[in-house]
């Protein structure tokens, strides 16, 4: 395989995207549920993502020649707990953000009570999306999944982030008071706020395989650390310089509130300068191990130094 | 085993909440972990329950000779789940209680932002206590277990059932009209909000043992059901009768709120009626599966039409 094009980058993308909304779909039947609290939950997920996660579900498991239903139930559970995560992060207590990709966000959409609760069952379903019916899979390869998804979700990933995150906007203190922000602490919240998910979703491909090597184990994670930065970067980046109507939210909140970005650290060069690095970083450990094979998640590297929303 | 006198079930309860506790404490270890949302997730948890689920689940294994480390880390689970469900539910956008059990609710202790990721980081955490080290299970039964708790925890459960309840109060439709209440729309509500978990919790002994017959199943089911509407039953005449400082709590708040309760609907005379019908059949249901071995469940039958907390 050689590079991959741009186009062929996110031909790839949508019609990844395409297959993961079907199957989410059939996961949110209506049936018996509480009418109200389904659509909350189908309007949280179908709120018109790139499928970024999704897709490298099904790209880590590709790289072991992995197709089908088992990437593809990996990708909803997945993209269950991004989308509560946004759910929860966007409520007033919380980011307080009104917009999300041009649209109400859900609690402006519908109320607070029934965007907790859509949240908490958008996490709660990926769980039974993991251990059900549609995934076919070994069981110890069930569990592996479930383990490492509560593990890159919880305390001990996202959660701890968002919790971090807050702390460093000097929420907490009762003065206001704010933690001295420096690189490492910004990466390590990062790390576990946006990156534990991104790499879950890298390191599921070996999940699934059924042998992998040391090296291509090392090599995801590497790709899947870099690429969870070379994201953040990127997202702080455009908070600078995007523009708010393409972008569909509100720019600059994260420097109003006072909380620590890379471009605020490092300046917009600085930055500019350390999202090429980790670009480069990520797609070197890839080829590494994998070859041509890496081509399609090297593209998505590339992809994402250069996108505007 | 003859009938078990009140005292040796508080007994064997309060041995059972010391060892959940244990057991709790060391999954929710500080470590690196942000202090803030460690405490908040301990303060959630060790806030003087009856810990009866974690019973349940001990006592449902105990009928088929299990006893040790599974049901344990099975109950720690099922508890993150129960105590991540308070948390959210006594939210301000929610049923905005400021004490539960005489203190302060989460969010009035820390704050809101707080208290959502406490019970998002528990909800997680149930699922990786369930696929974790310390429980030791074959992993087909860990995954049967996952598929259970995320079933019962969910949209088509707690979840829902959550949501059902405050549609029922009117909270969804402009004018504020309620939907017409019913013994039928009420018993609902409830299996689903409070009933779910506790059929889990009672139905968890099953899925432990390596074999089970069709009648145990079924009087487990019959059990559980019947257990979950009876809890409820007491909970709405203590609403009604309950002494406020005994119970930690503000009460009447249900009725005033507009929720249908089995009192408001059937009287205290008639829900007492439907209490005593419920447990009678809860404990003709398993003693007729377990014979002898039923004693301690239908006692905790006993306790429950009793309790006055």
């Amino acid at each position: 395989m050689s590079k991959i094009s741009p186009d062929a980058l996110l031909d790839a993308m949508k019609a990844c995207a395409a297959r993961t909304d079907a199957a989410i779909a059939a996961q949110l039947a209506p049936g018996r549920r509480p009418p109200r609290l389904v659509e909350a939950m189908q309007r949280a997920i179908f709120a018109g993502g790139k499928r970024m996660r999704p897709f490298l579900v099904q790209e880590s498991a590709r790289l072991f020649g992995i197709e089908g239903d088992g990437p593809l139930q990996v990708a909803c559970a997945l993209e269950a707990i991004h989308c509560y995560s946004l759910v929860h992060d966007d409520l007033p207590a919380m980011d307080d953000d009104d917009l999300r990709r041009g649209q109400p966000t859900l609690h402006k959409a519908y109320d607070e009570a029934t965007a907790i609760l859509a949240g908490d069952g958008l996490l709660t379903l990926a769980f039974g999306i993991l251990t059900g019916p549609a995934l076919k899979l070994p069981l110890s390869r069930k569990v592996k999944l479930v383990a490492a998804l509560a593990g890159a979700a919880g305390i001990d990933g996202m959660v701890g982030g968002q919790m971090l995150d807050l702390t460093a906007e000097g929420r907490f203190d009762p003065k206001g008071r704010r933690p001295r922000p420096s690189v490492a602490g910004i990466r390590r919240i990062q790390q576990l706020k946006t990156g534990a998910l991104i790499e879950f979703a890298v390191n599921s491909g070996a999940i699934l395989a059924p042998r992998t090597s040391g090296d291509e184990k090392k090599a995801l994670r590497l790709y899947g650390r870099n690429l969870g930065l070379a994201f953040q970067i990127r997202d702080d980046i455009l908070d600078e310089t995007g523009d708010a109507e393409a972008m569909g939210k509100a720019l600059r909140k994260d420097a109003e509130a006072g909380k620590a970005t890379f471009v605020g650290l490092l300046g917009l060069a600085g930055a500019e300068a350390e999202l090429t690095r980790v670009s480069e970083e990520a797609k070197a450990a890839l080829t590494q191990a994998f070859g041509p094979r890496a081509g399609m998640l090297n593209a998505l590297i590339d992809f994402n130094a250069a996108r505007e929303t």
